[in-house]
């Protein structure tokens, strides 16, 4: 029998889907488990798009444009000039998710061997997107104490090597929430324009950002326009996870020719979900006007619970959806699945994402865990308090 | 400004899209351009799988399993039964269209640099995939005088290498809707077995047997369970390539093991198509007994006027709705650019694609081009006497 790769061998569980038996399993012994382990929104999406799709009259499913359909294209560049990013549909590509637009920007501009500095915790899938393109991550740790600001430039310069090729960051960030600000994406820019880099944002919480924090995009920063990719899901936007639409921008000419490449070779990206994801950008302010005043609510109810629970330590996000806190516990692997296999509070549990797998650094992370509030106020509360009595009889607990 | 990847610049532009511009100005011109170069078919999609994604009732679209809604995988099973292929719903993944499924086969199986041994002409886009998990393809001519039968086994054996871990095969065959024998496939298991290798196996035209000629599947083959992966696609069995849904089949657990941490790090297969997927295995025998029936229509149409024309030559394929002639001309590339740019007949020409593009070996395939037999039989009697008349002043012409 032939054996499998040494990169599939060596490729990383999802540390997000790893716990799922543990789950199933507490479900099947009639436990109740709250799902704050995975970044999939309970809000409705936006009734223009769903119903988009209902009547939809396709006599069959042809394949569209391998950019995406012009119509779609066209759509997002309202939708981005809106935000004040201008780009034109011939520099937007269409892709299977944000997922395909992150391999796409590794493929397009990194060799096998080159390096892309990430600051960690990131978001743990930007591994296995590494991992298929043959590239490296190099993580710069941005601390929970500061917040998980940008770690300062110093660090990004130590290193820098000459198989340095690009710096990747999420923003909002996902796992921690933070949002970086102007000072520091002009920061990055320097670094980047010093050193001739790509740098990649993934901006897929853009419409997620609170306390009246103003959202900055990498397409803003000026001087560097050709080093800049942008990559962009609907996913989060609209509660759209399954639709698997995302974006790959850029004005950089080459390098959009060179990811089509890789675009035509899949062929298109998914009809329906472009159908979608097109109604979508009609979707009337009032919806994201909700959806950021329900989120900012469940902000509050995760960071002010967390905070008060004895040894806690979780800094206030002012985007996206998530939340790290630092736990007294021993090991969060081995809590997050006794969360699931062997506690319950009035048979109740949660599921927690531990945050090992968002560092690359060895050892690192082992006394936080990753938390999206993607629940309503009061499954969050009840959440919270399972956590809170988990904290006191946890056998690995430190405080 | 930064550069772009070595593997970006090598990446192959797709042979099927590169003249769309040219199929583009023609239409400008007010040319009609009959589209024979692309494998979309015009069949309506079944109605069943239709209505089920305009009566869809989704509150909002969430990711799904990262190997597929459940749902579809059982009535996969379901399907799969139907055509005496007999696996369970762990042992399929479902995928981003048939895409998806090649490059997972890759990169769980083979490491960059490794060897899979593919027979050309083969789909130009399995150039792309190895391109992109950094795998070399190995190409063994399959000749048009034998109707691109499969070579002798001996061929197979000179250029098996340390390196070789897989060989592909796609059947019935895209390009040259070849259909491989029974006897055949178990020749192939033959050196599989001996060498250790795995089969890849592309059978995404499965439905489209003609004359009353049985489909053997990989699945069928004894004694190589392990070493088995078949690639499959609702694209075109249910004229759904917009969906792209499809799936990576295999019985051995480590592969299939290893392909969902490939399948979790992008999350999951699109919602919609799913959907549409899922209803579609109910679609009534009568529906591909009409399509057969159309496409053996077809297929007579193409291959009758080709070989009627002057110094042509088309074997007559068993499957698939594609095939491959040899025309009297100096340069297929040429050809098929010059019936866009400079020809019509009563202003109609004919968009066709170049079999260079399917072949590995430099210089292979310069006088022969793929013809998909997607249109109605109307069109294609039109489309066929546009190629007739145009092989009478193309300028490059050989006899």
């Amino acid at each position: 029998m032939p054996s499998i790769s040494e990169k599939a061998q060596k490729m990383p569980a999802s540390p997000i889907r790893k716990l799922v038996p543990f789950a199933d399993a507490a479900k099947k012994r009639g436990v109740k488990v709250y799902h704050l382990n995975i970044g999939q929104p309970d809000i409705a999406s936006p009734k223009v798009a769903l119903d988009a799709v209902r009547n939809n009259t396709l006599p069959l499913v042809e394949y569209s444009h391998s950019a995406g359909n012009l119509s779609l294209r066209k759509k997002l560049v309202e939708y981005y000039a809106k935000n004040d990013i201008h780009v034109t549909e011939n520099e937007i590509l269409v892709t299977n998710g944000g997922s395909e637009g992150i391999l796409f920007a590794f493929m397009t501009c990194l060799n096998p061997g080159d390096e892309v500095i990430v600051t960690e915790p990131f978001y743990a899938n930007y591994n296995g997107f590494a991992m298929t393109a043959g590239v490296v991550t190099k993580p710069i740790i941005s601390k929970i104490e500061d917040g998980f600001a940008l770690p300062p430039i110093e660090e990004f310069e130590k290193i820098i090597t000459p198989k340095t090729k690009a710096i990747l960051i999420c923003n909002p960030n996902n796992p921690t929430g933070y949002l970086y600000s102007k000072a520091e994406l002009e920061t990055l820019a320097k670094i980047v324009k010093k050193h001739d880099l790509f740098l990649f944002a993934d901006e897929v919480y853009r419409e997620f950002c609170y306390d009246g924090e103003k959202y900055f995009s990498v397409m803003h920063l000026q001087g560097i326009e050709d080093n800049v990719v942008l990559l962009d899901s609907v996913s989060k936007r609209y509660s759209a996870c399954g639709c698997r639409i995302g974006a790959f921008i850029t004005h950089n000419k080459d390098v959009y020719a060179a990811a089509m490449k890789f675009a035509q070779a899949r062929l298109s990206p998914p009809s329906y979900g472009q159908i979608f994801s097109e109604a979508a950008v009609d979707t009337p302010a009032s919806y994201f006007a909700e959806v950021l005043n329900e989120y900012t609510n469940r902000r509050n109810i995760v960071v002010e619970a967390i905070n008060k629970m004895p040894g806690c330590f979780c800094p206030n996000p002012k985007g996206a959806f998530y939340a790290v806190a630092r736990l007294p516990i021993d090991d969060a692997d081995k809590f997050c699945q006794w969360l699931l296999e062997d506690f319950n509070d009035k048979g109740e549990t949660v599921m927690l994402a531990p945050a090992t797998g968002f560092y690359a650094t060895p050892g690192s992370g082992k006394n936080e865990v990753r938390i999206s509030y993607v629940l309503k106020a009061d499954d969050l509360h009840a959440a919270m308090r399972c956590l809170a009595a988990a904290l006191k009889v946890y056998p690995g607990k430190t405080c």
